[in-house]
C-alpha cells in the first residue's frame, strides 16, 4: 500500500574521465599496430570510493587502460586500491562516418548480456569486478589529433524501479560499535591486496556488534545464517548525501535475479583520506522486485547507461593538438604520414631504419636541399650537409632550404643556413652543417695549402666513416671523386645525382672492390664476385677527373639547367635510397631493371632496385640502365683503393697535383687508345641519352 | 748642347672613372643579347677640361658608353662640352681565365695602330678626337655581380722623349691683351655645337694680340702664315700645375710625324666653373724629335698606356651586389638562370610569355607548394593560390612553403601562408591569396549554405577568367570537377596532377568543346575537328564526381603516398607548361608520344608535348599517353558545358545536390552498362600502371 508512495531509488551515473595519455597510447596503437584493424579492444577503467566531493563518479582510462603494446615489456596490473578494475571494451572505428552509424543499441545490449550472463552463471559472484562494465566508442582523427568518442557503462534495468525506504549514512545506521568495528573491517578490506581492488562485498554484522566483510560468494555458502545480519557493500564513487551511485543497480540485479530477495539493505562505502568514513558512507534500504521477464534465461534485460553530454546524449570530441607538447606533436604528426603507408600500402616499411640511418649529403645546392627535404619526408632524422658556398641572392628559387633572408650580409654558409632551416620544418631532425671544401684531383695547390687540404681530406674520411649513405649532389664531376675513393674503401651507401640541361642520371654506386670477401657471408648469391660489382660514377669515364670549372662561361658555370630536372632527380635519389635501406642485399643489391615481372615486385613492394635511372625532359621519359664496374675505375677500381690504403694522404696529394697521375696508375692512359671497353647494359634499345651530356650538379 | 739637361716632358695618365650605370648595362647586355659572342665593342669614354683639382684626369664611362639595347630607340649622341667623346674598344671575355690569357701587348699594338694610321691617313687632323682612344678588356661574372677589369689609354711613345723647354700658367705667358682675347675664343669654342667636344684646336694668335681658335687642319691649310704664332691647344683633364695630361702624347707624336716640327708649344686648357681660367690653363713649349723609324710607315710606334691599379700594373675588379637595391639584385639574379639557357639551350626560350602568364593554383598542399616553387623558377610572376585550409603540424614536411611558425595558434590559411612563403624567396612575386573552397558535385548542401555556395562559384569563375592558366591539384577528385567545367568553358590552359600511393598522373586538360569553332582560325590542322579533342580529368570515368572524402579511413584521407612522388610530379606538371606556352597552337596543340623523331624534337628544343605523364616508382618508369575527350564526360562534354552557359548556377547547384544528376545529364547513366567505351592510346605496350588506381592529390 505504502508502495507507491515511497521514492524509486535514482543512482548517479559515472562520469568518464579520460586522461590524455590513453588517447596518446590509443593513438600510437592505432599507428604502429592496428593499423586498418577495427575489431574490439578489451580495455580497463578505474575507479574508487568517493574520498572527494569533487572527484565523484569517476570512471577514469589512463594511458595503461590500454594493452601494451607489443614492443614494450610491461606487465598490466588489474588495478589497485585507489584504481580498482573496471572491464571494457573498446570500438574505434577507421572513419568517423562508422563512429556515428554505430548501432549503440546494440553495442549496449550485447555489454549487458556479459553481465547479465556473468550473473547467471555465477562468475559475477566469484569476480564481482565482473558486474561493472563499460563501453568506448571512438573515432580518432589522428591527422588533426582529435577524438570522437563516447562511453556507456551499461546497467541492467528493474522493472518496475526499485523503491527505497530509507537512506542515511552509515553512521547513524549502526550502533557505534558496530561502525567501529565496520571501520576496522573495511580498511583491513581496503588494505589486503586481495581485496583492495573488489568493489562489492558482503557486510556481516554479528549480534555482539562485531563487524566483519566477506566476498560475495559467501552469501550463497552461508544463506540462512540467522546470526548474521547482511548488507550488500560497494565501493561508491558517489559523494551525494541522498543517493548511491551507478556500480549498485548491477548488484540489485544481482541479487534479485540470483538470490532472489526484495529487501536489500546496502552500504555505500566511501573514503575520507583513505579511511573508511561512515559519515559519509550510506547505508540504505531498497525494495527490489523481479522482473517477469528475468525468469527466463534467454531474455536479456533492458540495459540503459550512455553517457550524457551536457545533460544530453551526445557524443564527445577532444583536441588534443592545442595542449600537446609542440615537439612532440610535430614528431607525431611527422611520423603518421610514414605510419599510414604501413596500415595498407607499405607493410613492410622499415620506419627504424630510415629513423636511425645516418646520411651525409656532400653539396648543399639544388640538389643538396631538395634530398635533405625528401630524406626528412621519408622519416631519415640524422642528416649532415657539407658545402663551402654562402647563399647568393640567385639560389633561394632552385634551392628550396634558403630565403632571401639568407642572402644577406654576404649570405650565409649554405650548410649552416640549411641546418636552419630543415629544423624550422622539424624541431626533432638530428642535422648538422659543416663547412668545408672538397678537396679535387687535378686542382694542384701550393705547399702552404698542404696542410689545410690534407685536414679536409682526413676530415671527410672521418665524415664518411661515422655516416651510413653518402650522397654525390657537389657542383663539379672532380669534387665526387675524393668522396667516390673514400666510400669504395669504407664501403658505404653511395648515391650519386647529376643535372645536363635537360636530362638527369641518378645512380648507386656499386659496394666497394674489397667488399665482396669480408661481406660475402651475408650474401647468398654465388654469382656476385668481382667482375658483377655495379660501376660508380666514373666507371664510365676514360679520363681521370680533373679541374672542370677553369676557363667555363657564364651559362656553363651556373650549369644551366631545366627547374624541374633537380626536384625529380632529388626525389628519386631518395627513393632510391629507401629501396636499398630495404633489400636483403643492401648496397650489394644486383641491378634491376624496370620491367620486371610483377611477382617480384610484389615481393618487395617498394618495388624494383635498379643501378641507374637517366630521365629525359624533352621526352618525358626515365630509363633504368646497369653499368658494371671498370678495372680501371679512377675512382673504384681495386689499385686506386689499393693505393689509397696503402699510401694515404700521400696518394691523395699526388692526384690532386698531378693531372695525369691517376690515369697512369689505372692504365687509363692506355685504354684511351681502344675506345669501346665499357660494359654497359642499356635496359631498353634506341632512345639513349647522349653519353656525351656533361652531367654536374647546380 | 744643353738639351741633356732640359727635363724630360712628363705627362699625367687618364684615370678610369666607371659609373655603376656602365655594368647594369653591360651585365644585361651580355645577359639579353651578346650570350656567349665575345666579339669586341665599341664603346664610348668621356672626358672633359680639368675644372676642379678632384675631378683630375678621369675618363669616365656611363651606361651610355654601350650601344644601346636593340629593343631600346634611343639614339646615342657623342658627346657634348663636359662629355666629349673617346672611342674605346671593349673586350669582355666569357671567362675568368680567357680575361687574364689576354695578349695584353697586342691588344694595346692594335688600338695604337689605329691611333697611327689615322695620323698618317689624315683622319686624326680632320677628326681630332681619334687622337685618344681607349681599351677595356674585362669580364663579368654575372652571378656574383663582380667585373674584373682592366684599362689601356694607348700613347705613341716619342723615342727620345720630348723636353720641356719651359711650363707655366698660360696666364703669364700671353700679354693680358691677348689672354683676355683668348679666353673669349675658349669659351666660344667650347659654346659652340659643332666645336665644344672637339678637344685638339689651334691656338692662333696675330700680331695685333687677337687671338682665335681654330680646327687642327688648319696647320696644313696655313703651314708658313707667318703673321701668326701658333699654338697647339688640348683640353686639358689635367690639373697639376707643371704637367700636361695624356691627350697630350698622340698630339706631340702627331705634330712630330706628320708636321715634322722639333718646337712645339702647346696650351694646357683648364677651366674654371665652367670658363676658360687662364690661371690655371698652362703653356709649354717641348723639344720633339722625330724617332727614325717613323719615317717607315709600316712601323707602328711603341704604345704605353695599361692603368695602373694603386702605382701598379694590375687587373681591378668591383663588385656590385652590395650596393645593389637588393630586389633589383634579386630579379636579375632569377633573370640569370633563365637568361643564361637562351645562350646555348634554348635560344627560342620566350620569357616575356612566361614573365606575363598569370597562374591560378587550386589547392596549396604539397601540390601546389612545389608547383608555384616550380613556377617561379621558371619565372613565372603572376600567381594566385586557392585554398581554403591551415597549416597543419605534419604538413611542412611535405608541403615546401611552410615551416612550423605557420603551424602557430591553429595555423595560418595555407593560402596566406604558401604567399608570404613565395615573397621571401623572390620579393618581386606578385603572388596572391584566396581564402575560399571550391564547391563540389555530390556534397549536397542546405539551403541556408546555398548563397555562400553559389558565391565561392562566381568566384572561381572569375578567377578563372582572370588567368590564363589553371593548375589543379587541391585534395579530393570532386573539388575538380567545377573547376574543369569551367576551364572547358572558358578554354584556359587546364593542367592536373594527381597522385597515388607510388604512382603519378600530370596531364593537361584539351581545349574548350566550344573552343574549336572560335579559335580554328588559329589553327592549321584540319583534322583537328571535335573527336580528336584531348580529353580532361574525368574523360576516363564511368561516374561523376561524388563525395570521396565520406567514409575513409585515415590513410585514405591522408592519401598515403611515398614523398618521391609530389615533387616530380609538380616538376612535370610546370614543364608540361612550359611545353604548352611554347607550343605555337598552346592548349590545342595535339598529343605527342616519347620516341618522336629527333629531327621533330630539335624543331622545339623543350621536347615533345604530350598529353599525359604516368610514371611509377616502383618501376622507375615514366609513360606518355593520350586520352581524347569522351561525349559523356561529365565535366568538359558538349552536354555539360552547355548546360553551365544556358543555366549557370542553376546547373551547378544540381550538380552539388543531386548525386546522380551529372550521370543522367551525360548518358553515363546509361553508358555504364556497356563498360569499354574509352578511346584511350597507349603509347606503348604492355606495363600500363593499374587503371584502377586512385589519384588524388596530398
Amino acid at each position: 500500500m505504502e508502495e507507491e508512495k515511497r521514492p524509486i531509488l535514482q543512482f548517479a551515473p559515472f562520469q568518464s574521465v579520460v586522461d590524455e595519455g590513453f588517447w596518446h597510447r590509443l593513438s600510437s596503437l592505432k599507428l604502429n599496430e592496428l593499423g586498418i584493424d577495427d575489431s574490439p579492444i578489451p580495455i580497463s577503467g578505474f575507479y574508487a570510493p568517493c574520498s572527494h566531493p569533487q572527484v565523484s563518479n569517476h570512471l577514469t582510462l589512463l594511458s595503461e587502460s590500454l594493452p601494451s603494446e607489443a614492443s614494450e615489456k610491461s606487465s598490466t596490473s588489474h588495478g589497485n586500491r585507489n584504481r580498482c578494475w573496471v572491464p571494457g571494451t573498446l570500438y574505434n572505428t577507421n572513419t568517423l562516418e562508422t563512429y556515428h552509424g554505430l548501432d549503440k543499441q546494440a553495442l549496449l545490449k550485447a555489454e549487458a548480456k556479459k553481465i547479465w550472463d556473468d550473473i547467471h552463471s555465477g562468475k559475477a559472484v566469484e569476480d564481482s569486478t565482473l558486474l561493472s562494465r563499460f563501453l568506448l566508442i571512438s573515432y580518432a582523427d589522428l591527422k588533426k589529433w582529435s577524438f570522437h568518442y563516447w562511453f556507456a557503462f551499461p546497467a541492467l534495468v528493474l522493472e518496475p524501479a526499485a523503491t527505497l525506504n530509507d537512506i542515511k549514512p552509515a553512521s547513524q545506521w549502526f550502533s557505534s560499535k558496530e561502525a567501529e568495528s565496520l571501520s576496522a573491517a573495511c580498511n583491513e578490506w581496503r588494505q589486503m591486496t586481495a581485496t583492495a581492488d573488489v568493489p562489492f562485498f558482503l557486510v556481516s554484522v554479528k549480534s555482539d556488534s562485531s563487524v566483519s566483510l566477506r566476498p560475495l560468494k559467501d552469501w550463497e555458502l552461508c544463506d540462512g545464517d540467522g546470526q548474521q545480519v547482511f548488507v550488500v557493500g560497494f565501493y561508491d564513487p558517489c559523494h551525494l548525501p541522498n543517493n548511491p551511485g551507478w556500480p549498485l543497480r548491477n548488484l540489485l540485479a544481482l541479487i534479485a535475479a540470483r538470490w532472489n530477495i526484495n529487501k536489500v539493505r546496502f552500504l555505500c562505502y566511501r573514503e575520507n583520506r583513505g579511511f573508511a568514513d561512515l559519515g559519509l558512507s550510506l547505508v540504505g534500504e531498497a525494495l527490489v522486485s523481479v522482473p517477469t521477464g528475468w525468469r527466463d534465461h534467454d531474455c536479456v534485460p533492458t540495459a540503459v547507461g550512455w553517457e550524457l553530454n551536457r545533460s544530453k546524449k551526445g557524443s564527445r570530441c577532444i583536441s588534443l593538438a592545442k595542449t600537446m607538447d609542440p615537439t612532440r606533436l610535430v614528431v607525431t604528426a611527422a611520423d603518421l604520414n610514414l605510419k599510414l603507408m604501413r596500415w595498407r600500402a607499405l607493410p613492410s616499411l622499415d620506419l627504424n631504419v630510415l629513423f636511425s640511418v645516418k646520411c651525409l649529403l656532400l653539396g648543399a645546392g639544388t640538389l643538396g636541399c631538395q634530398v635533405a627535404r625528401m630524406l626528412m619526408a621519408w622519416g631519415v632524422r640524422k642528416i649532415t650537409l657539407v658545402d663551402n658556398g654562402r647563399v647568393a641572392v640567385s639560389n633561394p628559387l632552385r634551392q628550396s632550404l634558403y630565403t632571401l633572408d639568407d642572402c644577406l650580409n654576404g649570405g650565409e654558409y649554405k650548410a649552416i643556413a640549411a641546418v636552419k632551416s630543415l629544423k624550422q620544418i622539424f624541431p626533432a631532425v638530428e642535422a648538422e652543417a659543416v663547412v668545408m671544401s672538397i678537396p679535387m684531383p687535378g686542382h694542384p695547390i701550393s705547399s702552404q695549402e698542404e696542410e689545410s687540404v690534407l685536414n679536409d681530406c682526413r676530415r671527410l674520411h672521418d665524415l664518411i666513416d661515422s655516416h651510413d649513405v653518402v650522397f654525390l649532389l657537389t657542383d663539379t664531376r672532380e669534387s665526387r671523386w675524393l668522396p667516390t675513393v673514400l666510400c669504395a674503401t669504407s664501403n658505404k651507401i653511395t648515391i650519386t645525382a647529376a643535372l645536363g640541361f635537360d636530362s638527369f642520371l641518378v645512380m648507386r654506386h656499386g659496394a666497394g672492390p674489397f667488399s665482396l670477401s669480408i661481406n660475402m657471408s651475408n650474401l647468398s648469391l654465388s654469382e656476385n664476385k668481382g667482375k658483377h660489382r655495379l660501376g660508380c660514377y666514373f666507371c664510365n669515364d676514360v679520363v681521370a677527373p680533373i679541374d672542370s670549372t677553369a676557363n667555363r662561361t657564364l651559362d656553363q658555370q651556373c650549369t644551366v639547367t631545366r627547374p624541374g630536372l633537380a626536384p625529380i632527380a632529388s626525389a628519386l635519389a631518395v627513393e632510391l635510397l629507401v629501396g636499398i635501406l630495404h633489400h636483403p642485399n643492401g648496397a650489394y643489391a644486383e641491378a634491376e631493371h624496370a620491367n620486371v615481372s610483377l611477382s617480384a615486385s610484389y615481393e618487395r613492394p617498394l618495388g624494383i632496385l635498379p643501378h641507374q635511372i637517366r630521365g629525359s625532359l624533352p621526352q618525358f621519359s626515365q630509363i633504368t640502365l646497369v653499368g658494371h664496374s671498370s678495372k680501371s675505375c679512377t675512382a673504384c677500381s681495386e689499385t686506386v683503393v689499393s693505393e689509397y690504403r696503402n699510401r694515404g694522404m700521400e696518394f691523395v696529394l699526388q692526384a690532386i697535383n698531378h693531372p695525369t697521375y691517376l690515369e697512369d696508375l689505372t692504365g687509363l692512359t692506355e685504354l684511351m687508345k681502344s675506345a669501346n671497353t665499357f660494359d654497359l647494359d642499356w635496359d631498353k634499345d634506341g632512345d639513349a641519352i647522349d653519353d656525351e651530356d656533361e652531367f654536374v650538379e647546380i
